[in-house]
């Protein structure tokens, strides 16, 4: 079958949401390998970060004491970050055919910012529609695992880095949050996902990565209407 | 008389505007000296910039090419570094009473985002209110001069660096441009102005610095009802 008939022939653009420790990256990576090897063409993206610009941002916004910007100056760095995120990396990936898999986007801020820290959600909603218009992603996934099972995670992960490694991370300003706030980041997420069922999906993500990623493909095959074992 | 009777005991908040080579920095110099000689404490910033975090920021707005960033990016980025520094350095120093004389604010990113590089001016007041909300200058003095002339005078104030300050001044990215550009600004500015009529004055700037000065003192005392010559 040809790839038009496997619906592979579209751009799609998805985005992977979660707290610490819900497996983002081991899903992007187990995703990709699925579309890699039914010849699909790939582009693995993060944010904040993403493009040259977005990473100088990024550095900004994730280096130093997790009070050092307000939460709605951070909330503006995130989306400077984006834009250029959007317009240099994603937008020119779409174009050329690429399947986009993005280790958050938008739903992050708005948990994060809005959710866990109360920056105005009209404001965030604003932002969104000036920087990224209908540049949404075609689906999300927001992996969703119990916040003490999340940081636990991410806290092994921590330990598994060598000292060194450890100088050079710098970035585990929300791993040193307290509960309340991962608790209310977790509710944000499933607020996000009831605001939004044509875009987002939550998985539970408190399984096997077999079965999340399985749970994934399902969703991609619903709702793009792709055949992953027929190609 | 008392500080109280001359007017001075309020905290004010007076912006400089204009395009580059109007004498702001002049300006905001021979008021400063003005207000101490009275007594009056004052606080002299500037945008961007002005706090450590939005300094941070402005790197990376002046630094590297000029298309380094979209127009709506670096809009982005202004009101990031603005709102880091209106409540880490305006604020406090108003609530401590403080007269702050500020180096460009809201009305730059207007004139040069908004009218020069084409942003949506929607966005940017929409950006505006989100960040600045009811923190506006008390006034704000727009220094208005002929392009050719403005330009004129920052090019000899360049060519008076040494060739290390040159290497240093790494900012000069507005001046490279054309005629075109700093024609909207100004045109931008006098807009702007008309649009704000009880917080914005023109004043013409293609005077000496004594005149321009003069003028700008006797709008203080009309506006504020200040008392310049009698403390």
């Amino acid at each position: 079958m040809t790839k038009k008939a496997n619906g592979f022939d579209k751009a799609r653009f998805i985005s992977f949401e979660g707290g610490d420790g819900a497996g983002k990256t081991t899903q992007i990576q187990l995703l990709n390998k699925k579309l890699l090897s039914l010849g699909i063409k790939t582009y693995l993206t993060r944010e904040p970060g993403g493009s040259i610009g977005a990473e100088e941002i990024r550095s900004l916004i994730v280096e130093g004491e997790s009070n050092r910007w307000d939460p709605l100056t951070e909330t503006l760095l995130h989306f400077a970050a984006r834009r250029d995120h959007v317009i240099k990396a994603v937008a020119p990936a779409l174009d050329e055919g690429l399947w986009v898999l993005c280790d958050r986007f938008i739903d992050s801020t708005m948990a994060y910012q809005g959710y866990g820290h109360g920056v105005s959600k009209s404001i965030i909603n604003s932002l969104c529609q000036f920087v990224v218009g209908n540049m949404q992603p075609h689906i999300t996934i927001i992996l969703d695992i119990p916040v003490e099972v999340g940081l636990e995670r991410a806290s092994v992960r921590m330990k598994s880095l060598s000292d060194k490694q450890k100088i050079i991370n710098k970035e585990d300003r929300y791993e040193k949050m307290n509960i309340d706030f991962h608790d209310r980041l977790r509710c944000g997420f499933l607020e996000i996902a009831e605001k939004n069922p044509k875009r987002c999906y939550v998985v539970n993500a408190n399984l096997s990565s077999e079965k999340v990623n399985s749970e994934i493909e399902r969703i991609l095959v619903t709702k793009l209407g792709i055949q992953f074992n027929e190609a």
